[in-house]
């Protein structure tokens, strides 16, 4: 239930569009996971409640009894939608979960209002009540001289609550599992290959501030987004996912955003972006921050060109400075800059095969070009920094030259730029504001570690965010799939979030089920990544499911993937009957022929004689019948 | 046109589910690809003719008239059914494309019948009648003391046309289009890592000859598979792709596996193997190998098993004599041999979280363990080659102890048996029979490199043939992707063949959809690999297709893709007008407000103003901002 009480609107003050909304979401995207329930780990204040979600799971049958499954605790992104015991209304967003421990710091000051024009002018006109959100939140600022950003305190020493309950988050209860025997056989793992990463073998509070203090990590979480479950984004932490949505001038509403960010979040999304660039982008943003449990970035030049009627040559750096302003007392967590698209790389674009394909890049360098000056993001760079510190709004310093061909990657102009962004991440750290820098793109498999190791030396280790990168050119329709596999290997290396892709990409908008796909096709990629750099219990979860599969318990089976719904359908498209999910055999060979049950066969008879029998007999019968073949074959074949 | 006349059958003699299957061919599967046509290059001997795909685009509209852009020439797997010239006959099969060459060559000679006592007696009962193919060839057999593998004529120094055939399939005309100054801008191409492949600049006959003497590559042509367009497997090589279809007991029919069959090639599938399980297994490989134009594997002792109605006890070594020759002369082009599956290795599987998961390995197991014999595929070793040789059937050998779970990957079963199969790999070249090796499985981005080194050196650069690898055990109905990471992972590291997964694994049977799937994703990772490793020329599809879609030409873009099918569908999804195919603008942006339009306006600012000057007044420019910011961030900025 929301702790804001749900007020009396009068019906017509409800915009039609938000009623589908809600009625849809509470049928298709707030049910919970089957077998699955919402659990929470309290820290130490009773206020600091982190979910998971606990997965049950059926007994084994063996011959000799019953074998107990324990549950498996799977990291939950999907928040209060799926807990069965909150009332959702997207009337009046989320509760808050953090706005006492903001408040306590007693560093923040409530304003009287919106600080920035366009903010201040959208609240107070009357034509939009009927899109407005009703229950806007007074905007929040640091006090005069106070830096009140996460690495601020983390620099000072100070263990906030945010930085306790990411901790809690990342380890999923692994300290207790570790103590308790039904877990001996899941916890089994393979030792990681970390490309320098050093994750911890539990991550603690300490462990977390050092790292946001170092800049290896951030908790992106503007003081003016209370309703946010903190998470990090650090490559010690486990690969998270970032997915995009947004309306254009072609399609979408705004009861379409929402529902995908709550969709999104339901499949796995860790942030999201708005990138809107059509009518009534503010007041998009303000529903989706209160709804949104996730930290939401955006590309605040978007809306800036939005207020020029879509002429970059128009820009100023003043009204860029009001959109950021605007942007930051609704919440927004971190913003994209492109203050690396510097005036004297835009011709290193011209002999590319694509050219500019960022949006933020080819504004900035036609901005650039049009008044012979450097961007003004790269001059305005330290008020920006002001900006972000008076919120906490982390940068996600853009990569407006990325190559959008594999014939353009690790170009000068790319590298060039990202070589700026290390020099812009030690500026904004120097104002202890979070940074990360964003990341192809298009690039080949042998060439994608050139770009992290290049990250991680010229950007002194922040945190790396990239867009895939897709591998190939040539797979339209499934540039989900093209980027997964760059997103997996560049994660293994060391990328810390992955912007997911979906099938869409490069044709169209994407559905709620083009969504679905490119979340989990990207949550196989960051698992991938955790698996492969040997991110503590992270096979915990493959284990559990490769042991149900073995065992025939298909619902246990279903309910562990990453898309039980649709690991279920295909199941049943074969074999629909209720019968068969408790078989012994699957569809694949049959009830007389099966893989899996001759194995059984094979074990139960290995248990019957005792292996270590078994080993002596068949090792004797292997010499004899081994010498027995060496010595008809040095007859037989000719000589080598 | 078949070279086969079309017979005149009375109607009740033809299957009803044939007639249907030859309708749905005509209608979805005949179709030639958009703007595609079918081309042929004719090599040393008239009867020599590779096809080949060549998609014509649309000029480029630039502000200085009219670019043209060169047709792109690709890789065909898709056999005759695109060539509109030819007539498709399901009921009479392909036409010879090999029997000239191999009747030349005079080592072998025509059998009265099959020789195998199955193979007789399927062919003499009336009761099949109605499901037998009508044409069946006469099987061709070695004359005695006759070795008529492609590796024995490789290694007495003989170029086949095979071997020629080959050469021209794997090159795409490279040398023409090196030559002609259209393709100057789509042959850039970055180099690549090859992990000790030695991809040649332009591929010879006499490269191909050498390889397969070497053992390093393999060209699956039983001499009863005439009809097959032959094509080589080998790290030096473009990677391939393997489909499975297969009926089961539980579903599935003739008509529909053949259609699949057809289906595969049209997507890109490079071989193709025949699981079926069910009834009629001999009839339907049949009607698979005469419409085949790739090479057809098969897992003998599947069908062995069916003779023994299921029971792995009761297999012998004649049953499985019989049944390699019974397929050997219907023209199977390899056979997945279990030898490795040794009698000592299988306890090694006991601790394993799921035990043996293979279907061959686990039949061999319970076979072992049943009689405490050695597994009678390694004991009869030598027969088998002697029956391969007289063929030319090329071993795949399986890797029956291959792990079905990210925690049973590398084990000492796997790797045991991975020793063994490079063991057999120098008996059967003895015997100058090609072998390729199979591997795995599931297994985690970091361990997959080790398997290939291993692979490489144990079984002596034998080319390796493998199963995905999946890279996490999570995503079932994903495992396409899951699997095609590794895949792609693996391609790049030197495997020269990849089996497809489709996103039915473990879950049931792929339908049409599922293959469709699973072989594009196959395309994106064997693709991905080649441009990994540097293949010459690889890099041409994905330039030409950037550059489509850089410039707006959409239908160049659809033309161009692994799949343009779905590609147009997803973008009409958006933007379904006719007049938006030709838009300079896209639905992610806008009208008003796209990226590459800007990135357009960016580059003819910078022809008009010539790059030079504007290198010129940008460079001053920004050395007086980069200064001006240095000197303002000195006295703002905090020291560090």
């Amino acid at each position: 239930m929301s702790a804001n009480p749900t007020p009396t609107i009068p019906a017509s003050a409800i915009p039609q569009e938000f009623i589908r909304a809600t009625t849809r979401l509470s049928e298709a995207v707030t049910q919970p996971f089957p077998n699955s329930r919402k659990t929470y780990v309290t820290g130490s204040r009773p206020d600091l409640r982190v979910p998971m979600r606990e997965v049950t799971l059926t007994p084994t049958q063996t011959s000799q009894g019953i074998e107990e499954n324990p549950p498996v605790i799977l990291y939950d992104t999907s928040g209060p939608y799926t807990d069965p015991e909150i009332q959702i209304d997207l009337m009046a967003g989320l509760s808050d979960v953090r706005s006492a421990w903001i408040a306590e710091r007693g560093d923040t000051e409530l304003l009287s209002g919106p600080t920035s024009a366009f903010g201040a002018a959208r609240q107070n006109d009357p034509a939009l009540a009927h899109l407005r959100f009703e229950h806007l939140r007074t905007p929040r600022r640091a006090k005069s001289g106070q830096n009140i950003t996460q690495m601020h305190y983390a620099r000072l020493g100070q263990i906030t609550p945010e930085m306790e309950y990411v901790a809690i988050r990342e380890n999923l209860k692994l300290d207790e599992l570790r103590t308790d025997p039904r877990y001996v056989k899941l916890l089994r793992q393979h030792p990681g290959q970390s490309f320098g990463a050093a994750l911890p073998d539990l991550i603690t509070p300490e462990f977390v501030r050092d790292e946001i203090a170092r800049g290896r990590a951030i908790i992106p979480a503007n003081i003016n987004h209370p309703e946010l479950e903190p998470m990090i984004i650090g490559r010690n932490f486990r690969v998270k996912i970032n997915t995009n949505i947004g309306n254009s001038a072609v399609s979408s509403s705004i009861a379409e955003e929402v529902e995908k960010m709550v969709w999104s979040a339901r499949w796995g999304g860790d942030t999201l972006m708005d990138l809107s660039t059509g009518k009534n982008i503010h007041e998009t943003r303000e529903w989706i921050l209160r709804n949104a449990p996730m930290p939401i970035g955006t590309v605040p030049i978007y809306q800036a060109l939005e207020k020029v009627d879509g002429r970059p040559e128009e820009l100023t750096w003043e009204l860029m400075r009001d959109t950021l302003i605007e942007q930051a007392e609704q919440g927004v967590d971190y913003f994209t800059i492109h203050a690396g698209v510097l005036l004297r790389y835009v011709p290193l674009t011209a002999d590319r095969l694509t050219g500019i394909v960022s949006r933020g890049g080819s504004i900035l360098a036609k901005w650039c070009l049009a008044h012979h000056q450097e961007n003004f993001l790269y001059t305005h760079f330290d008020e920006i920094c002001e900006i972000m510190k008076a919120y906490d709004v982390a940068f996600s310093l853009g990569d407006g030259l990325r190559p959008g061909s594999l014939a353009d990657a690790n170009d000068r102009a790319q590298f060039a730029e990202l070589e700026t962004l290390g020099e812009l991440t030690r500026f904004a750290w120097e104002h202890d504001v979070q940074v990360m820098i964003e990341g192809p793109g298009h690039v080949p498999l042998q060439m994608i570690e050139a770009n992290m190791t290049k990250e991680l030396t010229d950007c002194f280790e922040a945190p790396f965010y990239t867009l895939g990168p897709l591998i190939t050119d040539i797979a339209p329709a499934y540039d989900h799939i093209t980027s997964g596999i760059g997103a997996a290997n560049i994660g293994w290396y060391g990328t810390a979030m992955l912007c997911y892709v979906t099938p869409k990409e490069h044709l169209g908008l994407p559905n709620k089920e083009d969504v679905r796909d490119g979340i989990v096709t990207y949550q196989i990629a960051a698992h991938a990544a955790d698996l492969a750099k040997g991110l503590p219990g992270a096979q915990i979860r493959d284990n559990a499911l490769s042991k149900a599969r073995f065992e025939f318990r298909w619902e246990d089976q279903f309910n562990l993937a990453l898309d039980p719904e649709r690991a279920r359908a295909y199941h049943d498209q074969t074999m629909p009957q209720t019968a068969h999910k408790v078989a012994h055999f699957c569809s694949m060979c049959g009830p007389h022929f099966c893989s899996m049950k001759i194995t059984q066969d094979v074990r139960d008879y290995a248990a019957a004689h005792q292996i270590s029998e078994v080993e002596t007999v068949l090792e004797r019968g292997m010499q004899e019948k081994a010498q027995e073949f060496r010595e008809d074959g040095a007859s037989i074949y000719k000589p080598v």
